[in-house]
């Protein structure tokens, strides 16, 4: 496949008739490239494939001739950017200076900076490499295009990873231009605004999944604890007191009597800021003021630790189905069985054992099944072919549905032991006793909002009305989410 | 995050210079908003982000100019309608006769109706809000746009959420500005034709999964009476016969010989259409005449209905992996080996036992694993990156295949029970022989359909031949899909 | 919903007017169509429902209007494209020569090629239908396009299926005209170059899975090859040399001992093929020289070979999980708690074997955990929502951890079984050996990599730096994926 790449696929004719296709350059203008990188070879490739003339600008045009596709003129840096209106500038941060004596070349023309800092540079420098590229060129306009597209993508053309397009410029027209291009190349270019936000779109390919490092770090920290006290409760205990060897325990039992643990403290995390924003908007009586910023940072990370919570849950799926695979749940079967028959006992059957474990596994099941549906909908092509009601329906109806049948699937399996003094070892309390705090808070607001006097008085504020006195100010992203059906 | 998005992402320099920008008004027009709810202050961020010079028009400007982004300019209705070309009208419907004063100023001007009505509203009016806007402006030209973009995806940007923006107007080229603005913001616009698609348009905001209705209701209902019958045969039947309390088994154990019966049916009723359309298409000896109403929606809801047989499919298998959790399992276990020591009988073994678990087992888990196949294929992602012959081959062979290996599951579940007189209880045959049927029928049914005289016929047809005297009407959509690749 | 299909969505007074639109040729120019098929009527329908004035051109008219919307105004063939500047030809390539005859009025005109050969078709003609047409018709400029749209995706309108219309064509001006259209309809058009690029994107609906086919095929020798070495092992050897009866064993669990072989095996040639790649760069001394041609593909299909490797693991963990459902098992405990009480045994319990088994699963869990993790990057909606950084995170990182848990689950399976002669039966080694030799290489060349040395030397080369005399060529598509971030 890749051997296909350098071959051109536009025709020999076009590409040498620069006279004809400078008649028409709001089509297929004559562009230049400065440098002679991956990306710029990337790029070349790419512009010629989409039907532009390209020049390509070297300090050594023979040794680099063959690295680019034949259709593009490799050529000096000052015959290359004398004739095109655009020039991409494909050189590293550290050469912009190098190119300030072709200035007067370049001067009235568009700069197209595509590169990215390094994680150093970035924190180094305060300007970004499109600005700084604008300080040294005043007389050219500057535009960033492109960084955020690998050459891979580029020469591979769009049918694979990413269309979207990041562009900004001071200059409109500039901006439009360039827009026009990226759309002619097989991008979706999207107008990020005025060139001060180059240095946040240069910040993109610098992310390593900055909104799950929060959520993850409390999936850990949740983890760790609930191990620790589980291992105390479950291995340690039961060595001081008794001196029995459960050691054996802490691979798989001990983690998966702490991985569901983590999974449901994680799903009521999803819905307690929800219930804390409700009653805030309640006490202030209006929904145009600000929620404090950790609140903010909340809800909008309630995706993320819907997420985690439903991967914790499937792991806790998989680690129970394990547990009759066991070497140790083999001996323990055998032995009973043996102790059954020393002891002479026809027949073992405990009713309500039998029914606690029934229900329990049923409502696990079910609550899995529905988290399921929440976390296949929160899926890119599919969140994106759902109107707001509908997205609304599944994580916040299915949502509550899923809290509430795993509160059930906890406190069927917590049955009488939370009120049996034999289940409190080193007078800790039972982990699930722990675990259903929180949910049970959020339950019981959820009832409450939904008494009639503070359900009018909700539903009012959040079509509009305010309490007398009530501050306005300006009303972040997230918290209108829920507005958009009725009201406009 | 959401603290960044009040700042102005262009520069002061370029929204101060109005003129400049009046000139060019292709790239930037200015453009007016009526309204100052949370829709009308995205939409004003989201202009202003993407260029274009904005002014508000209020009843009280001092009050509202602080919920909107600094760069837009905002003051009195009159003065904000009088010069740009485009304006939004982002105000509810029952305040649209409260713009009639601006009507002079109006004239000529393209108005864009943004506005959902709530459920209630689109039920009591015939009349979309856009159509009713164009009868109180008739000098003016309404396009509807932007009402099935949610403020926050407005607010946002275009990265999260749906990008399409569905646009009608009885107007071709106000139709196109509104486009190229869409464009412009970053959105993919969508031409739905004439004002008449207004109403079409302002419901889609409304639905709430319209084409899972059918499929899911039928779910249910097969779930229910599956539901019944086996706790009939399964808990009632030992109980009144043999007064064995069997009632533990509701929770989980019945569920579980319900769940694959569904599942099973469901996967079944996504191949029965395509048998009946065949069918109908040999008897009539012609492929251009329209199906009956009711296989034509069947045959549009296969999708739905193959997506529930998977998940009741998952749901069997988990319910199924936590069979040997229940505490009823382990103690049947100790009692059978209990049972054994008392009889003196050393070793249990029942080959025909333990071929027909091994390869129903082995049956059940292939199904699921083709199963996920085709459910992983319908994710719009991937179903968009496939061809036809492609998509074709995972969910017409694929999916035969998964109906194949599910009848071989079933039927080495069964085994020989179907024709032993105990398995009838109260004379109700065992559940498994109740969804062999039309399975069966299906299998034989294709079966038919490759025999030469049949399938030379049916070839014929689905090419484009007709038996003479067959009545031609216009073909509805869907069944052409087979005909794509060698036809045009 | 087909009901409303043929209903035309744009009002007739637009449709009527055709000389107004006329005036507007760029917006909403007159278009042709030659042909009355099923492709030729769905694309009627788009054309006119996205503002187009459609005129069809028959042989027959009185008897195929019908077939076509009301708007669409059906002619003979003279007169149908006696005024478009853009005619659709929609018939059978063997139809082609029975259009000469309008030759002279086509002349000038754009002719646009929508047809697919049949597979047969493909493979006689060396000519693509596109290039076919334009010898036929040299006086015209011949456009390849939407023949990658089935006829549904046309009618139903680009919400449901793929957008992308590939194009080709030797002019410029045309290709970017059928651009515009297309983009009217609603889909993304993608300059595939000349016209050349014809028989390519002819090739495209032909295809099934082509990227899949060698990952598929060395999935299917892998698991053939463990089967059979399993087989002789688990069943083949007990009952020649014992006389034991194993041979229930076939369905269910040698399938479950060859899976994971199998799943293993394939995942250490995901990154095997890597490691090849730096050890030949190491040696070259160099990057910009071409990797032969099977590790370029083989490079191509990790993706593949990773998510085949995905789905054995799911299908080891399915059957695993079934191995207590079994009637054999229950039967082996029963055998066993029955010869420990004859026995006279009181309490059975190995230690090693227990603290063998916990490892064991909880290593197989948490590398499937991770595993899916690399699964659901890979989904296309994914994907194009991370950056190379963390696509590289996930891929490359968490997948050598996954590789690790691997090993060390095979590792903890294994136990001292290597190491003890009666597991060599028929002096054959014990499967899990053979399966960690590959993964064993991988995991001492990535260390060797890390070392001080080496991990420089590889540094700098992946920077661009080259020994001196390194010959250079272009470089292919895939090698440059981890060069983004820091170079230009």
């Amino acid at each position: 496949m890749s051997g296909d790449m350098d071959k051109p696929l536009i025709s020999r004719r076009l590409v040498d008739s620069d006279g004809s296709l400078a008649e028409v350059p709001s089509k297929a203008p004559k562009v230049g490239i400065l440098g002679s990188g991956d990306f710029a070879r990337s790029l070349a490739t790419r512009l010629v494939n989409s039907g532009f003339s390209v020049v390509v600008g070297s300090r050594n045009p023979k040794r680099t001739a063959g690295l680019f596709p034949s259709a593009a003129h490799v050529t000096f840096q000052e015959e290359a950017v004398s004739s095109p209106q655009v020039v991409f500038v494909a050189v590293f941060r550290e050469h912009y200076s190098s190119l300030c004596s072709l200035g007067d070349q370049l001067a009235g023309k568009i700069l197209v900076d595509v590169s990215n800092p390094t994680e150093k540079e970035h924190l180094q420098n305060h300007q970004s490499n499109a600005e700084y590229l604008a300080s040294l060129f005043p007389a050219c306009t500057v535009v960033k295009a492109f960084n955020v597209i690998s050459a891979w993508a580029l020469q591979a053309g769009p049918r694979d990873g990413n269309r979207q397009v990041l562009i900004c410029s001071d200059q409109l027209e500039a901006k439009h231009t360039i827009s026009e291009m990226a759309r002619t190349m097989g991008f979706t270019p999207l107008d990020m605004g005025s060139l001060a936000s180059a240095r946040e779109i240069e910040a993109i390919p610098l992310r390593l999944f900055p909104s799950w490092k929060v959520p993850i770090l409390l999936a850990l920290g949740l983890f760790v604890c609930f191990y620790a006290y589980n291992f105390i409760r479950d291995v340690l205990q039961p060595y001081m007191r008794k001196h029995e060897n459960k050691f054996y325990k802490v691979p798989l039992s001990v983690v998966n009597t702490t991985l569901p643990c983590v999974a449901y403290v994680l799903l009521s995390l999803v819905y307690l800021p929800g219930v804390l924003a409700a009653a805030l908007q309640l006490r202030r009586g209006t929904k145009y003021q600000r929620f404090p910023d950790w609140l903010d940072h909340w809800l909008q990370h309630r995706k993320q630790i819907g997420l985690l919570s439903f991967f914790f849950g499937v792991l806790h799926a998989l680690y129970s189905f394990c547990l009759p695979l066991r070497r140790s749940h083999r001996y323990d079967l055998v032995n009973l069985a043996v102790k059954q028959v020393l002891a002479n006992k026809s027949r073992l059957w405990v009713e309500e054992e039998v029914w606690r474990m029934e229900i329990y596994l049923s409502m696990g099941v079910l609550a899995l099944g529905v988290l399921s549906l929440l976390a296949v909908t929160s899926l890119p092509s599919i969140a994106n072919s759902l109107n707001w009601k509908e997205f609304s329906f599944v994580q916040s109806t299915l949502g509550f549905v899923a809290l509430m049948l795993s509160t059930l699937h906890t406190l069927t399996y917590g049955w009488t032991r939370a009120f049996e003094e034999n289940h409190y070892k080193f007078y800790l309390p039972p982990t699930f006793t722990l675990t259903l705090l929180l949910p049970c808070v959020i339950i019981l607001a959820k009832g409450l909002f939904l008494l009639p006097c503070l359900s009018r008085r909700l539903t009012k504020i959040r079509r509009g009305w305010e309490k007398d006195g009530a501050v306005k100010f300006m009303l972040p992203a997230d918290h209108m989410q829920g507005e958009k059906t009725s009201h406009v």
